[in-house]
Protein backbone atom coordinates (compact mmCIF):
# COMPACT_ATOMS: atom_id res chain seq x y z
CA UNK A 1 0.00 0.00 0.00
CA UNK A 2 1.27 3.19 -0.71
CA UNK A 3 3.50 4.95 2.31
CA UNK A 4 1.00 7.88 3.49
CA UNK A 5 -1.84 4.93 3.71
CA UNK A 6 0.53 2.62 6.14
CA UNK A 7 1.37 5.77 8.52
CA UNK A 8 -2.59 6.56 9.03
CA UNK A 9 -4.12 3.61 9.27
CA UNK A 10 -1.87 1.79 11.14
CA UNK A 11 -3.24 1.49 14.34
CA UNK A 12 -2.28 -0.92 17.53
CA UNK A 13 -3.81 -4.28 17.02
CA UNK A 14 -4.16 -6.52 20.18
CA UNK A 15 -6.90 -9.52 18.68
CA UNK A 16 -5.73 -11.81 16.50
CA UNK A 17 -7.32 -14.98 14.05
CA UNK A 18 -5.48 -18.46 15.28
CA UNK A 19 -3.64 -18.71 12.31
CA UNK A 20 -0.13 -18.78 12.37
CA UNK A 21 2.27 -16.30 11.53
CA UNK A 22 5.54 -17.89 9.50
CA UNK A 23 9.34 -17.34 10.59
CA UNK A 24 9.70 -16.17 6.92
CA UNK A 25 7.11 -13.63 7.49
CA UNK A 26 8.92 -12.26 10.55
CA UNK A 27 11.96 -12.30 8.62
CA UNK A 28 10.51 -9.87 6.09
CA UNK A 29 9.15 -7.55 9.09
CA UNK A 30 12.98 -7.36 10.68
CA UNK A 31 14.64 -6.91 7.72
CA UNK A 32 12.40 -3.69 6.91
CA UNK A 33 13.43 -2.96 11.17
CA UNK A 34 17.43 -3.58 10.00
CA UNK A 35 16.75 -0.63 7.16
CA UNK A 36 15.85 1.94 9.79
CA UNK A 37 18.52 4.55 10.30
CA UNK A 38 20.82 4.25 13.35
CA UNK A 39 24.05 6.52 14.93
CA UNK A 40 26.82 6.06 12.95
CA UNK A 41 25.26 3.63 11.39
CA UNK A 42 25.80 0.90 13.64
CA UNK A 43 23.17 -0.98 13.51
CA UNK A 44 23.01 -2.02 17.25
CA UNK A 45 20.54 -4.39 17.64
CA UNK A 46 19.47 -7.73 17.36
CA UNK A 47 16.08 -9.62 17.32
CA UNK A 48 14.45 -12.74 18.99
CA UNK A 49 11.52 -14.24 16.95
CA UNK A 50 8.61 -16.07 19.25
CA UNK A 51 6.12 -18.58 18.10
CA UNK A 52 6.09 -20.89 20.50
CA UNK A 53 2.74 -20.78 22.57
CA UNK A 54 4.49 -21.45 26.04
CA UNK A 55 7.33 -18.62 25.39
CA UNK A 56 4.04 -15.98 24.31
CA UNK A 57 2.00 -16.82 27.27
CA UNK A 58 5.32 -15.94 29.61
CA UNK A 59 5.78 -13.14 28.06
CA UNK A 60 2.44 -12.06 29.03
CA UNK A 61 3.26 -12.97 32.56
CA UNK A 62 6.48 -10.83 32.89
CA UNK A 63 5.04 -7.73 31.41
CA UNK A 64 1.25 -6.80 32.39
CA UNK A 65 0.76 -4.39 29.64
CA UNK A 66 1.47 -7.70 26.88
CA UNK A 67 -1.53 -9.72 28.46
CA UNK A 68 -2.35 -10.21 24.37
CA UNK A 69 0.63 -12.02 23.55
CA UNK A 70 -1.12 -15.24 25.50
CA UNK A 71 -3.33 -15.38 22.67
CA UNK A 72 -1.11 -14.07 19.29
CA UNK A 73 0.88 -16.87 17.02
CA UNK A 74 4.06 -14.81 17.24
CA UNK A 75 5.92 -11.74 18.54
CA UNK A 76 9.25 -10.30 18.04
CA UNK A 77 11.61 -8.83 21.13
CA UNK A 78 13.65 -6.00 20.21
CA UNK A 79 16.88 -5.37 21.92
CA UNK A 80 19.89 -3.19 21.75
CA UNK A 81 23.30 -3.93 22.40
CA UNK A 82 25.54 -1.64 23.95
CA UNK A 83 28.88 -2.95 23.04
CA UNK A 84 27.36 -2.46 19.26
CA UNK A 85 27.16 1.44 19.99
CA UNK A 86 29.68 3.92 18.21
CA UNK A 87 27.45 7.48 20.58
CA UNK A 88 26.58 6.02 23.92
CA UNK A 89 23.06 5.77 24.68
CA UNK A 90 21.66 6.31 21.17
CA UNK A 91 20.47 2.49 21.06
CA UNK A 92 16.82 3.36 22.45
CA UNK A 93 16.44 5.66 19.71
CA UNK A 94 17.96 3.74 17.44
CA UNK A 95 15.61 0.70 18.21
CA UNK A 96 12.52 2.67 18.28
CA UNK A 97 12.85 3.57 14.75
CA UNK A 98 13.43 -0.28 13.90
CA UNK A 99 10.13 -0.93 15.41
CA UNK A 100 8.45 1.59 13.79
CA UNK A 101 9.58 0.18 10.86
CA UNK A 102 8.02 -3.12 11.82
CA UNK A 103 4.73 -2.05 12.56
CA UNK A 104 4.71 0.18 9.18
CA UNK A 105 5.75 -3.29 7.34
CA UNK A 106 3.24 -5.48 9.48
CA UNK A 107 0.39 -2.97 8.33
CA UNK A 108 1.07 -2.79 5.23
CA UNK A 109 1.51 -7.12 4.96
CA UNK A 110 -1.82 -7.48 6.16
CA UNK A 111 -0.68 -8.01 9.95
CA UNK A 112 -1.72 -6.72 12.93
CA UNK A 113 1.23 -5.73 16.08
CA UNK A 114 1.38 -3.84 19.06
CA UNK A 115 4.19 -2.89 20.63
CA UNK A 116 4.30 -3.15 24.41
CA UNK A 117 7.41 -1.17 26.29
CA UNK A 118 9.74 -2.78 28.22
CA UNK A 119 12.45 -0.28 28.54
CA UNK A 120 13.38 1.27 31.19
CA UNK A 121 10.94 -0.42 33.76
CA UNK A 122 13.21 -2.12 35.52
CA UNK A 123 11.43 -4.98 36.45
CA UNK A 124 10.18 -5.69 33.38
CA UNK A 125 14.20 -4.78 31.61
CA UNK A 126 15.33 -8.07 34.50
CA UNK A 127 12.28 -10.82 33.35
CA UNK A 128 12.64 -10.38 29.52
CA UNK A 129 16.44 -10.79 30.35
CA UNK A 130 15.86 -13.86 32.54
CA UNK A 131 13.13 -15.20 30.53
CA UNK A 132 15.30 -15.13 27.52
CA UNK A 133 18.56 -15.26 28.31
CA UNK A 134 19.82 -12.39 27.32
CA UNK A 135 23.65 -11.48 27.70
CA UNK A 136 24.44 -8.36 29.99
CA UNK A 137 24.63 -6.24 27.09
CA UNK A 138 21.83 -6.80 25.47
CA UNK A 139 18.70 -4.90 26.79
CA UNK A 140 15.10 -5.50 25.95
CA UNK A 141 13.58 -2.65 24.77
CA UNK A 142 10.11 -3.45 23.38
CA UNK A 143 7.86 -7.05 23.04
CA UNK A 144 6.27 -6.53 19.44
CA UNK A 145 2.66 -9.07 20.05
CA UNK A 146 1.92 -10.00 15.96
CA UNK A 147 -0.75 -11.94 14.38
CA UNK A 148 -3.85 -11.90 11.69
CA UNK A 149 -5.94 -8.90 12.89
CA UNK A 150 -9.54 -10.04 13.70
CA UNK A 151 -12.78 -8.93 12.46
CA UNK A 152 -13.25 -6.38 15.49
CA UNK A 153 -9.62 -4.88 15.52
CA UNK A 154 -10.20 -3.77 11.60
CA UNK A 155 -13.21 -2.41 12.11
CA UNK A 156 -12.01 0.78 13.86
CA UNK A 157 -9.98 3.80 11.70
CA UNK A 158 -7.45 4.96 12.88
CA UNK A 159 -8.06 8.60 14.30
CA UNK A 160 -6.56 11.71 13.24
CA UNK A 161 -3.87 12.72 15.76
CA UNK A 162 -2.56 16.07 14.48
CA UNK A 163 -2.68 18.66 16.78
CA UNK A 164 -1.83 22.23 15.36
CA UNK A 165 -0.63 23.38 18.93
CA UNK A 166 2.33 21.07 19.14
CA UNK A 167 3.63 22.95 16.38
CA UNK A 168 5.85 26.30 17.12
CA UNK A 169 7.76 28.50 14.37
CA UNK A 170 11.74 29.16 14.61
CA UNK A 171 11.55 29.10 18.42
CA UNK A 172 9.53 27.81 21.30
CA UNK B 1 5.20 4.88 -3.19
CA UNK B 2 4.74 1.87 -1.72
CA UNK B 3 5.44 1.44 1.90
CA UNK B 4 8.31 -1.21 1.04
CA UNK B 5 9.91 1.39 -0.80
CA UNK B 6 10.18 4.12 1.16
CA UNK B 7 11.26 1.82 3.72
CA UNK B 8 14.06 0.30 1.57
CA UNK B 9 14.84 3.10 -0.37
CA UNK B 10 14.76 5.89 2.03
CA UNK B 11 18.39 7.12 2.79
CA UNK B 12 19.94 10.41 5.14
CA UNK B 13 20.27 13.12 2.79
CA UNK B 14 22.77 15.70 3.62
CA UNK B 15 23.12 17.52 0.04
CA UNK B 16 20.29 19.85 -0.69
CA UNK B 17 19.35 22.11 -3.32
CA UNK B 18 18.83 26.02 -2.88
CA UNK B 19 14.74 25.47 -2.85
CA UNK B 20 12.95 26.45 -0.32
CA UNK B 21 10.71 23.89 1.62
CA UNK B 22 7.28 26.03 2.81
CA UNK B 23 5.78 25.71 6.17
CA UNK B 24 3.38 23.64 4.79
CA UNK B 25 5.35 20.85 3.72
CA UNK B 26 6.71 20.52 6.86
CA UNK B 27 3.46 20.88 8.74
CA UNK B 28 2.43 17.48 6.74
CA UNK B 29 5.24 15.49 7.35
CA UNK B 30 4.95 16.40 11.38
CA UNK B 31 0.95 15.21 10.55
CA UNK B 32 2.80 11.84 10.02
CA UNK B 33 5.13 12.18 12.94
CA UNK B 34 2.33 12.24 14.58
CA UNK B 35 0.57 9.46 13.61
CA UNK B 36 2.91 7.47 15.12
CA UNK B 37 2.28 4.78 18.25
CA UNK B 38 3.02 6.03 21.98
CA UNK B 39 3.30 4.56 25.14
CA UNK B 40 -0.74 5.04 25.97
CA UNK B 41 -1.54 7.05 23.35
CA UNK B 42 0.07 10.35 25.66
CA UNK B 43 1.75 11.90 22.38
CA UNK B 44 4.20 13.60 24.82
CA UNK B 45 6.06 15.57 21.62
CA UNK B 46 6.67 18.74 19.75
CA UNK B 47 7.38 19.75 17.19
CA UNK B 48 9.36 23.43 16.53
CA UNK B 49 9.98 24.20 12.59
CA UNK B 50 12.99 26.39 11.15
CA UNK B 51 13.05 27.66 7.64
CA UNK B 52 15.17 31.09 8.60
CA UNK B 53 19.00 30.69 7.40
CA UNK B 54 20.62 32.65 10.51
CA UNK B 55 18.59 29.59 13.20
CA UNK B 56 19.94 26.51 11.25
CA UNK B 57 23.32 28.16 11.23
CA UNK B 58 22.82 28.25 14.71
CA UNK B 59 22.01 24.55 14.76
CA UNK B 60 25.22 23.71 12.89
CA UNK B 61 27.38 25.58 15.64
CA UNK B 62 25.53 23.77 18.79
CA UNK B 63 25.45 20.18 17.15
CA UNK B 64 28.60 19.36 15.25
CA UNK B 65 27.34 16.44 13.45
CA UNK B 66 24.69 19.19 12.12
CA UNK B 67 27.15 20.90 9.73
CA UNK B 68 24.67 20.40 6.83
CA UNK B 69 22.13 22.46 8.81
CA UNK B 70 23.58 25.70 7.85
CA UNK B 71 23.40 24.70 4.14
CA UNK B 72 20.01 23.16 4.53
CA UNK B 73 16.40 25.12 3.19
CA UNK B 74 14.47 23.77 6.33
CA UNK B 75 14.20 21.80 9.75
CA UNK B 76 12.74 19.98 12.52
CA UNK B 77 12.94 20.09 16.12
CA UNK B 78 11.18 17.37 17.32
CA UNK B 79 11.06 17.60 21.61
CA UNK B 80 9.38 15.18 24.36
CA UNK B 81 7.44 16.71 26.87
CA UNK B 82 8.18 14.63 30.38
CA UNK B 83 5.25 16.44 31.71
CA UNK B 84 2.85 15.05 28.99
CA UNK B 85 3.88 11.43 29.80
CA UNK B 86 1.84 8.83 31.61
CA UNK B 87 4.66 5.99 31.61
CA UNK B 88 8.03 8.16 32.91
CA UNK B 89 10.97 7.21 30.44
CA UNK B 90 9.32 6.60 27.09
CA UNK B 91 8.76 9.46 25.46
CA UNK B 92 12.33 9.03 23.85
CA UNK B 93 10.82 6.10 22.25
CA UNK B 94 7.70 8.03 21.50
CA UNK B 95 9.46 10.41 19.47
CA UNK B 96 12.18 8.33 17.71
CA UNK B 97 8.89 6.22 15.90
CA UNK B 98 7.45 9.63 15.06
CA UNK B 99 11.23 10.66 13.62
CA UNK B 100 10.86 8.00 11.87
CA UNK B 101 7.33 8.20 10.00
CA UNK B 102 8.60 12.17 9.41
CA UNK B 103 11.79 10.71 7.61
CA UNK B 104 9.74 8.00 5.19
CA UNK B 105 7.07 10.70 4.79
CA UNK B 106 10.12 13.08 3.74
CA UNK B 107 11.21 10.35 1.07
CA UNK B 108 7.89 9.35 0.12
CA UNK B 109 7.25 12.88 -0.93
CA UNK B 110 10.81 13.64 -2.75
CA UNK B 111 12.11 15.43 0.46
CA UNK B 112 15.36 14.39 2.20
CA UNK B 113 16.21 14.21 5.19
CA UNK B 114 18.65 13.42 8.13
CA UNK B 115 18.48 12.66 11.57
CA UNK B 116 20.76 14.23 13.71
CA UNK B 117 21.16 13.24 17.33
CA UNK B 118 20.95 15.50 20.20
CA UNK B 119 19.43 13.56 23.58
CA UNK B 120 21.22 12.44 25.35
CA UNK B 121 24.51 13.93 25.24
CA UNK B 122 24.23 16.71 27.85
CA UNK B 123 26.30 19.48 25.99
CA UNK B 124 23.71 19.31 23.15
CA UNK B 125 20.45 19.47 25.02
CA UNK B 126 22.16 22.34 26.81
CA UNK B 127 22.72 24.06 23.40
CA UNK B 128 19.34 23.27 21.53
CA UNK B 129 17.15 24.18 25.32
CA UNK B 130 19.28 27.29 25.33
CA UNK B 131 18.72 28.07 21.32
CA UNK B 132 15.01 27.45 20.82
CA UNK B 133 14.18 28.84 24.30
CA UNK B 134 13.03 25.48 26.18
CA UNK B 135 10.46 24.96 28.90
CA UNK B 136 12.31 23.06 31.30
CA UNK B 137 10.21 20.04 31.13
CA UNK B 138 10.95 19.73 27.36
CA UNK B 139 14.13 17.43 26.20
CA UNK B 140 15.02 18.25 23.04
CA UNK B 141 15.62 14.59 20.85
CA UNK B 142 16.90 15.16 17.82
CA UNK B 143 17.30 17.76 14.69
CA UNK B 144 15.80 16.79 11.12
CA UNK B 145 17.35 18.64 8.67
CA UNK B 146 15.54 18.61 5.49
CA UNK B 147 15.76 19.33 1.83
CA UNK B 148 15.40 18.87 -1.53
CA UNK B 149 18.19 16.33 -2.50
CA UNK B 150 20.39 16.89 -4.46
CA UNK B 151 21.68 14.57 -7.75
CA UNK B 152 24.80 13.16 -5.54
CA UNK B 153 22.55 12.02 -3.02
CA UNK B 154 19.99 10.61 -5.00
CA UNK B 155 21.95 8.27 -7.25
CA UNK B 156 23.67 6.03 -4.62
CA UNK B 157 21.12 3.35 -3.36
CA UNK B 158 20.68 2.25 -0.13
CA UNK B 159 22.98 -0.81 0.96
CA UNK B 160 20.89 -3.35 2.39
CA UNK B 161 21.06 -4.06 6.03
CA UNK B 162 19.96 -7.12 6.44
CA UNK B 163 22.11 -9.35 9.04
CA UNK B 164 20.60 -12.97 9.53
CA UNK B 165 23.35 -13.42 12.83
CA UNK B 166 21.10 -10.69 14.67
CA UNK B 167 17.66 -12.66 14.47
CA UNK B 168 17.37 -15.85 16.48
CA UNK B 169 14.85 -18.05 17.60
CA UNK B 170 12.89 -18.31 21.13
CA UNK B 171 15.65 -17.49 23.09
CA UNK B 172 19.36 -15.79 23.12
Amino acid sequence: METSKAIYKRRSVRKYTNEKVSEEELHKLIASGMMAPSAGNRQPWHFITVTDPKLLSQVAQVNPNAGMASRAPAGILVCGDTELEMHPGYWVQDCSAAVQNILLAAHDTGLGAVWTGIWPKTDRVEGFKELFGLPETVHPLAFLVIGRPDKDSTEQDSPDRFLKERIRGEHW
